[in-house]
């Protein structure tokens, strides 16, 4: 019997994935365990991979597939499964081979220049391989627009927010950029009158930090009979759904950004191990996109971990497991210091409160510079400005300004807004779930986290990339993404 | 202007190297990283880069591609270049696809019922299994056999030792099994009159067993700027030229064995990362074949390692670093350890003196098998008479016979035989060695390795696969591949 068109092409998307999936434990095993003098072989490795991925989907039997398959009898996840099929496709095939190589060496060019122009503070350095790099993402953006009917910023946006639309973008941060101010204020005004937090005193040595982070993971419910936890320079969570590799790096003079660190990255491991076992291997199962990763991570982090309930629960696990003793190890010092705000000039080290406008800036500049309103030379004074206006500080130099971030230098325009959508989502979903199981928020005091896995395997990590972003927060917390929930969570814990 | 079709078979070449090189490197992390619960992801992922190496090899251009490039002007790498790219597409499409698809599965159900049978010591347990397997590997070598214009049993060893001769491997293993036994005689004698060696007083910890190997190998030469040592259950040596991962197993009351298993190891490593720089990733760079491979562990292991000389300078490193003292970190006594010599029924346990009669059995017993003169249902008997025979000894059972080793068992049938070749080539090696450059022999009582791996990368390494096995030997040594060397060195050592 021949196989159906829709059979045909889950046959070749399985054979895909199982070629990404290589190339994620490639990527972990680089950040890992390689040795530095693997490096040369490896980049042969993944390019070799990239490009037969990317033969799979430039094949040409492939649009006649995907045009057959509509016309069979799909269920409730074929149907989707097909149309993720064709949005990747898209992806491969709207831009021309030659195009796609010269990004990739521009964008390779451009990030080993970034990382002499940051510490040299030398943005003009930077600014040649810059402009070439985005006169090709604009290129870039323009022929994604026109093979998916978008805008050129949604057009780059969509590769990690699909269907995000800059409309809504737009309405969400206007709110944010109103609102956050005097909740800023607000909170330092509160923060100013109230007990300065201690630093336990260490060190920490690193194998009792691992043990400390495998506990609380193992709590939560990681299963290290499906992940692994490592070091890194740079933390993620990478590797494939059954087989989840989270990373981090020590700090054996304080154990406490190491560690949350360990729990965000168990938020996306945990998401990762939540997708649909079924689909596995289509794109159908794949998570949905960088928004609500993120939302999985920052649910975990800022809106169990970082509470009062967890660390009540947690304190006593920590002292006892580093050897402690003294009032630096209660639950309401360390609570003081995973909830210090601070207005900073690294993105990276922002506290909730004013991360949203580190994102917002960099959303607005890339919006400006992709659309041609802002030349790239006069970056640097823009960001500046409108770190004025947004956080009231100014960075003395470009290091602690527009050269802190290596997403525009490696070419990924449009990543930025998902990290502050992915917060919002954290907080709707989170009270949603609350609201939905009674059991829930009890439950963090006493380090029981069943109860609000179950839900968000059910309302989230299951659906995969079934249905849009925006219907699964919709049909998770019965309404649209909105800024509420998110600043009311701020104003709870901050002010 | 147009790629030649040598040019372009070498960039089929190429991308098949990399692709490869990503699945050894899965397969060392299967084997050392990996948790369980990623067995399902990880076989899916090699098997899909099974799948894809085995499409570019029987990519339906490629033999015209090899006859064109017959023609073109090509260089003294570039001719065995493509001769060698010959040898893999003949391996690759001598076989129909249903046949392999058939083998691939036989072995696996058998090796599945062989880990069962073992430890069951139930021979008739796996006879079914194996029966299946064997027709098929007959088939298999029936189909090879035709291909390549060589005796089916050929067919099987030219996977592992290219343009292996049986007419060869006879005539060398009549000699051996006629000298050998009155060696291992005079050795038993003449050990049962000296003292016997005292195993050093432990536990020695993982981490100072793994400090004492890392020491050594970096004397040897092992560069971990481009390699690994790790732990996995089945020692071995995998990975990349470029990022040569070795593993070992430890056992805290006894540090001989692993340090032994990581210098082998280290033998290995070495020759991949000799190999030619320029061919990297096209096949007249690969290893030339499992007995030169085997030679040159065994050469490190045998030859140099266990030699006095060298136990002289790591006698008072061990002692040091393991913290010991007493006679028992003599190097005389560190020399009777590890010269010990005992006629065993586990070849894996044996000794370089009677490890050829395990070798000679198998060898013996698989050819009759693939002839069809011997049936399955015999091979226990024919096991126990072959041990008499060569051993002296009769196991009591089949776990200590015929079940012992997986290769049968797993498809690897022609593979046996290259263990001892492998051993005589280092004993001619080695003694070849130390005849071009007189520094050789005095400096391994120094530590000093340089000379003897200065000689081994112009002889061995450095030529790849560009000349045959027999030629390399012959080139290196002045003299093809004999058992003199070898038996003289048994002789020197132990009687």
């Amino acid at each position: 019997m021949r196989n159906s068109a829709y059979q045909e092409l889950e046959a070749r998307f399985r054979r895909l994935n199982a070629l990404r999936e290589a190339a994620a434990m490639l990527h972990w095993d680089m950040a890992t365990m390689m040795p530095e003098g693997g490096a040369g072989a490896r980049a042969e490795q993944l390019a070799t991979l990239r490009v037969v991925c990317h033969e799979v989907l430039s094949d040409p039997a492939l649009p006649d597939l995907l045009v057959a398959a509509e016309d069979e009898s799909l269920d409730e996840w074929q149907l989707p499964n097909l149309h993720e099929m064709r949005r990747q496709w898209n992806q491969a095939t709207a831009l021309p081979a030659d195009l796609v190589a010269a990004l990739s060496k521009a964008a390779n060019a451009c990030e080993m220049a970034w990382r002499q122009a940051r510490p040299a503070n030398d943005f003009a350095s930077i600014l040649p391989p810059l402009r070439h790099l985005l006169a090709l993402v604009r290129e870039k953006a323009a022929a994604r627009a026109d093979r998916l009917g978008k805008s050129p910023y949604e057009a780059l946006l969509d590769q990690y927010e699909p269907d995000g639309s800059t409309d809504e973008i737009d309405r969400l941060f206007a709110v944010l950029a109103k609102e956050l101010p005097p909740i800023l204020a607000a909170a330092l005004e509160r923060q100013a009158r109230g007990k300065p937090p201690g630093l336990p005193p260490g060190p920490f040595p690193i194998e009792t930090q691992r043990k400390a982070g495998v506990m609380l993971m193992e709590r939560l419910g990681f299963d290290f009979a499906h992940g692994r936890l490592d070091i890194s320079l740079h933390p993620f969570c990478g590797g494939t759904p059954d087989d989840v590799r989270i990373t981090t790096r020590y700090d054996e003079a304080n154990f406490t950004r190491a560690l949350m660190g360990v729990l965000h990255e168990t938020g996306h491991a945990l998401y990762e191990r939540g997708l649909p076992d079924a689909w596995r291997q289509q794109p159908v199962g794949d998570a949905r996109g960088m928004s609500i990763h993120e939302s999985q991570s920052l649910l975990v982090e800022m809106q169990v971990c970082r509470s009062r309930e967890f660390l009540e629960f947690a304190a006593p696990l920590l002292r006892d497991c580093f050897g402690g003793s003294g009032a630096a190890w209660d639950a309401d010092n360390l609570y003081r210091l995973y909830t210090r705000v601070e207005p900073g000039f690294i993105r990276v080290d922002a506290d909730e409160v004013t991360y949203p406008a580190h994102v917002i800036l960099r959303y607005r500049l890339e919006r400006a510079l992709v659309a041609g309103d802002l030349d790239l030379a006069d970056l640097p004074a823009a960001w500046n400005q409108g770190m004025r206006e947004l956080l009231g500080i100014v960075p003395p130099d470009d290091r602690l300004g527009c050269l802190q971030d290596v997403h525009w230098y490696d070419g990924a325009w449009g990543y930025f807004p998902t990290y502050t959508l992915g917060a919002m989502t954290a907080a709707q979903l989170f009270a949603a779930a609350k609201v939905a199981d009674p059991s829930i928020a009890p439950g963090i005091a006493k380090g029981e986290f069943a109860p609000l896995f179950a839900w968000l395997r059910v309302n989230v990590h299951g659906k995969g990339s079934r249905v849009s972003t925006s219907a699964l927060v919709e049909s998770a917390t019965g309404a649209p993404l909105g800024t509420d929930i998110f600043l009311r969570h701020l104003r709870r814990r901050y002010t």
